[in-house]
Parts: structure tokens; sequence; C-alpha cells
């Protein structure tokens, strides 16, 4: 059964209607069309502007335990990873962490790198929220779809195992 | 001289005799293989379960200063290392790190990424504790081996430079 | 115009006049040299012993804000990222940084191991202080300009979104 995804993008453009957000909807896409369909629904799709506390607050809600879109499995934020000070969807994240998946950060900034040396300056992460395994991508169509490809085949191992009490362990780790 | 090395296996199945540890003994012979036996000796085997008290409280002794099989030069933990809650082993090992080895950690993630994209699910991560080298890698045979050698040709200057007081700096850092 | 920056090498034999600084020249060479000199103008170079207290006390009076040589633009600094007790560059650093650049220091690392597997023994590391991008990177001429160089394409951008205030951000995250 496909495992439910909350996608979410931070942008002050955006959230004001400024801009267009193309990333979320270029990620819902992404993750929908994956496995012919099998693997990813998207249960909640939201805009936020720069700002940790809504950021922390939405990601929260959407993962099991929350009162919100109930239990994603999966949560991927895009935007707010630059450098500049205004940028603050890691710090927000990453408290969150009950643990954090530095390989996963690693692999999807590595494969990026060899797409382009721009992905040196966005400040992607990953870790597990609860039982809910949370991204954080770049907020640029392009980087947030490149930065997932690069992991989407184990993500439904990751997921799984997120959700699992100990089950499928065995697999690699 | 060959180096005093701790092994750990992490495993709450193999801790209660339900499974092979065959982690601890394939890193053994993986150690005690190289450089035709001049670099490593295994000083100190065991198995725990899951928990994080057991596996610092076992690291800590194995390290210089420690009670336990007195100063080893490195001390190589495999297991616990995946994304499941019960996965304990980083957090367990990183409180105790005097000081982080990023690179070194991101030099078995890459490596081992060429190998299986299944890497990106293993929260390896290396460290200093005291004046000896730490390695955290995956609990399974195959991903623990795959990750040390991915940096076994540098961990004798890693393990040297640990031990000196400045004396082997000028080497590269 | 080009951007101010500040080289800083940390080592006790060369603020002992034990040794010579090459490294903090080279890193020079490096930086006015590329784009034609258009990008980077050296404008503060210093050495220091291995002190986590001077290496901080310097680099905050680089950055934007400080007293010392004003605002650089980019902070390099050069030694104190090995394994051993009396290296303690990235310890003096991090705490200072308002942002972490994880994925600028890996693409440093994974660049510097296709060129040597001595790369995995530094602790390179890089982030944001208040508007000014710092650097850390290996203490040996060689390692110092083959981290750089990594990154030298990328840089420009850096450096120019820590200091926008919102208005590069579009570029890429
Ligand atoms: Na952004």
């Amino acid at each position: 059964m496909a495992v439910p995804v909350g996608i979410l993008t931070v942008s002050d453009k955006c959230s004001r209607g400024e801009a267009a957000d193309t990333s979320g909807p270029a990620l819902q896409r992404l993750l929908e069309e994956a496995d012919g369909g099998a693997s990813w629904a998207v249960a909640a799709r939201q805009v936020v502007p720069d700002s940790a506390a809504l950021i922390a607050e939405t990601v929260r809600a959407w993962c099991g335990g929350g009162p919100g879109a109930g239990a994603c499995g999966l949560v991927v934020v895009t935007g707010g990873t630059g450098i500049s000070a205004s940028d603050v969807t890691v710090q927000a994240l990453e408290p969150l962490f009950t643990k954090r998946l530095g390989a996963l950060a690693t692999a999807m900034v590595v494969g990026s790198l060899r797409i382009t040396p721009l992905a040196a300056l966005s400040q992607v992460t990953a870790g597990v929220v609860g039982s809910t395994v949370v991204l954080a991508v770049p907020g640029s169509r392009k980087g947030a779809v490149e930065n997932v490809q690069q992991i989407l085949g184990v993500l439904p191992h990751a997921v799984d195992t997120a959700r699992a009490v100990g089950g499928t362990r065995a697999l690699h780790a």
C-alpha cells in the first residue's frame, strides 16, 4: 500500500502569492510516478514562509502522533536550505530529529554534485522524527527533484525501517 | 608492532544466542590479514545487545585509560546503525567522541555507496575517544567489511596520529 | 569588485618561526589568481598557534562586525584539522557558525578523496559566521590548495548569498 507523504514548500514569495510553487508539484509527480504509483501517495501539501516556527509546527503535525494530516511515513521539505540568514529550514528541522540520517544526506549531496557544483551551496539534511523520515532539499524545482532522485530507490526501505519495531533491521544495518 | 583492536558487535539477537555473529569474525579477519598481519591484532571481541549504556561502557573500557581490555588503538563497532528506533549505536558513541572524524565517515559512506545504494541507510560514524580511533559500521557482514575496506589504507595513519602528541601532524593535516 | 579575504594559518611551529608558512601564501595565490583576479583580494593574513581561543578571536575579528580587518567576505583557516588532540581548529570554529555548510564541506572532502585517500584524515568544515563564509582546510600546502580548488567555482555565489538579505536566494536553494 502506498505510504502517505507530506510535501512542504518553504518560501516567503510563494506564501505571499508572488511566485508559483513549482517544486512542491514536481516532487509530488516524482514520488507518485515512482514504482508505477505503488510506493507513495501525497496526503498533504502546503506552502509556508521562511519561518522556523511554522516549518517545525507543520512537520510535527504531519509526523506520526501529530494532530494534523495524521501519520505521514515521509515528509519532504523544499526550500529554505540556502546560505542566507533568512534560510532556516535545517535549523527548524534538526532539533526535531530523533535520529539524524547522515548517510542519506551525503547520498543526496554526492549524487547532486555529479550534476552541478552548485549542490555544494545547499544545506540538505535527513532524519527521523518519531517514525517518519524527513528530508530537506533545495527550493529550486531542479534541485529538489535531483536530490530526491539520488535516494528514490532506497526511500521505501528507509520508511519501512523507520516504522518497523525492529522487524526489518536485518536488511542491512 | 601491531596495534591492539577491539571489535564490538551490537545485536539483540546475537547477544541472546538467536543468531551467530558473523560480522565480528569477518572484521577480525579483514584487519588481521591486512598488511600481512603487521598492522592490527584483535585484543578484545564482544557482543552486546542494542543498549546505549552497554555500548558506551564497553567502548570506554577499551579506550586508553579504561579499566577493561586496556588501551586499544582502534575500536570497531558493528551493528545498531540502522534507521529504526532500537538502533542506538551512534547515539551511544558520539557523546564519547573528543573529536569527530567527519571526513573518515564520509569516505566510508561515499565508497560504500559505489557498491550499493543501501549504504545511504546506515548511520556510520567515526571519532576519537581519548587517543583511540572509534568507528561505527553496519551490522551486516557485507556492510561492515565494505565500510572498513574504504579506509583500511589510511587507518594506520589515523591511529598513529590519534596516539601521537603532535609528532606526526606534519603528515597531512 | 573583489571580495576581501582573510587567511589564517594555524600552526605552533610556524608561529614560533620554526617552520615557514607555505600554505597561507599558496592560498593567497590561488584565490587572487582565480577569475583573472576579479573575485578575491586578500585583506588579512596571519599565523597563530594551535590555540582555540586565538583562532576564534582572529576569525571573529575578520568577520562582519568585528573590530579587526573589517568585514571579510571569506575567511580560510589552514591547519589544526588533524586527528591529534592538539588540533583544535574545528572545535574553535564550529561554535562561531551561525549556519553550518555541510554540503560545502562534503564537496571539499569528496573532491579531495579523488586525489588522495589521506583526505579522509582531515576535519575540514565550512560555515557562515554572521555574513562571512568560513572554511577550515588542512595545514599542508597541497591539502589546503586541493580542498579550496574543489569549491573555487561556487565560492563567489556562496559569499554573495551569505552577504545578501534574501536577494540572491532564488539562485538555487
Ligand atoms: Na529558498
